[in-house]
């Protein structure tokens, strides 16, 4: 949520003379991403997302989400494609850093989604699912389930019970059973892997999925735990709506079935998602010092979401 | 140059529908602004830009430049408008803070200032001179001539002394001196007091003159001074641009005539123009951990100022 590297209007005036999209005439570093520094751009054409690719971004997975926004995009789906330049391309480089032009899709993203925003959410993800199941690029989960017990034992057991007593020896549990438990045998695609609100923008409809850079292969079915996870909580995980739930559920059913076997693996695939935003976080909480001006956000939010799933087996069923 | 305060598309939602400008259709954080949170804010009517006016704001302020911006709007200037809601009101709350929904102006700041564009600028400084000086309310300068002591004096000398030798001691000296030879008889109005390239929009020529959280009342010439200080040098203070230097006085004097007393007394406010910057970021330097994520600014870059008008009096000569 931060601009990392500074462009200078001078430096984006020689980017935009590479692509046929008209004159600069407004520059405003946004704060978006977590990865990236994005640029709202605007020339005498259109408007533009200017996105350059920090240090914790592998150039080598540049290829592989712009492939994969092509296909969604030519598939129908409502995601942000590169903007190609004169020659063709779509990365160039701007103040020492791997950058693309992107579309900029209009929308907001909500914090408290009503059910018919949550019906278009899972509608979309539906979409999103049915359009990539025949993407043949590959890309790693490097925060799949075989990642949680290595991300555990980089926090450090301490460091995990000074957040909260026992809370390594319940991430150790659950890794166990996790890894014992993992559905292997289901479906495996290209999935988004972090669809939170802030990754839909709305309109009076779902106008853009964004955020692309965690997608990678996994079971398809956890994109949809994930998503679930990521909707029908409150922030601090204290409150499940069920309304939202249901919404997500049968909006994402109305496009994309969801089969028995992935229903059945959705308890088990919704206690894999709390888990691995609760590492995540409680990485970023032990290594990011409480006075920085970046937000922690707090890991037991994720736990109590875990609590629930782990008490409530029903909620996927029919 | 952060979004401290996040406001959510819902408070979006209902900020606006006090406003006749259309309904939401993006928002977006942007890095603006020192002391404010600012937001892209797009409607199916038009573009602005959201301000919310954080603690280091006194809202007993805002009045002051709501009035000012109107005035140089009535006038000409180009400077954004506060927009009417639909009572006639210019200020709200959103997110528990006063805000202001504002003119979005297009342009970009430039880094490398060309000498049309240093002309253009001086124009437009001359022109809200010229326009201010039928503006009659008054806000001090919290950062004048007599402000240099005591903030030199929040600093430390030990800290002072840190970021180089001798720097206290320095500073000291110069405030005696500008102290005792404030040209206080230099007619004084309402200046912009921070005139730097990130502060002026160009498109072909100037588009727009933003950020009056620190216009205040004081000798008008000061204005061209600091304005001098931020435009003809390089950024850590080394190289002085003639041209540059020449091209804003001309473009100044070309709208609103630089009178001899002005020019006279110019050296010694492009001297208090370095200390109050020099002032500001080390106290900033200081009191900012080498660490954070917010960038800090060399002080000493406006000691390289100082010591330049120290030793080039006749600059400002005709």
């Amino acid at each position: 949520m931060a601009v990392y590297t500074q462009v200078s209007a001078e430096a984006a005036s020689v980017f935009l003379s590479q692509y046929d999209v008209g004159k600069l005439i407004a520059l405003k570093g946004i704060a978006e991403g977590v990865q990236n520094s994005n640029y709202f751009l605007e020339t005498d054409q259109g408007q533009f997302i200017l996105t350059l690719y920090e240090k914790n971004v592998d150039p080598n997975d540049l290829p592989y989400f712009h492939s994969l926004l092509a296909h969604l995009h030519a598939a129908g789906c409502k995601v942000p494609r590169f903007i190609e330049d004169r020659s063709g391309g779509w990365l160039r480089n701007i103040a020492g850093r791997p950058a693309g032009l992107i579309e900029f899709l209009s929308g907001v993203s909500v914090s408290t989604p009503s059910e018919k925003q949550a019906y278009e959410t899972g509608a979309a993800l539906g979409q999103l699912h049915e359009a990539l199941s025949d993407f043949t690029q590959i890309r790693a989960n490097i925060l799949g389930v075989n990642d949680f017990r290595p991300l555990s034992q980089k926090c450090g057991n301490a460091n995990l019970d000074s957040i909260l007593p026992g809370l390594a020896g319940r991430i150790s549990r659950e890794c166990d059973y996790l890894e014992e438990n993992w559905p292997s045998h289901l479906p495996v695609s290209a999935i988004h892997a972090d669809l939170f609100p802030d990754n839909v923008l709305m309109g009076d409809t779902v106008s853009g999925l964004i955020d692309f850079y965690f997608a990678c292969n996994d079971v398809r079915g956890y994109d949809i735990a994930i998503t679930h996870a990521a909707w029908c909580f409150s922030a601090d995980g204290k409150t499940f709506d069920y309304k939202i739930s249901a919404a997500i559920l049968h909006g994402y059913n109305s496009i994309y079935p969801i089969t028995d076997e992935v229903r059945d693996a959705l308890p088990i695939l919704a206690r894999a998602a709390s888990i691995r935003f609760l590492l995540t976080r409680a990485y970023d909480w032990i290594n990011t010092p409480a006075d920085a001006l970046v937000t922690r956000k707090d890991p037991i939010a994720f736990l109590k979401r875990l609590d629930f799933y782990n008490e409530n087996v029903n909620i996927f069923a029919k």
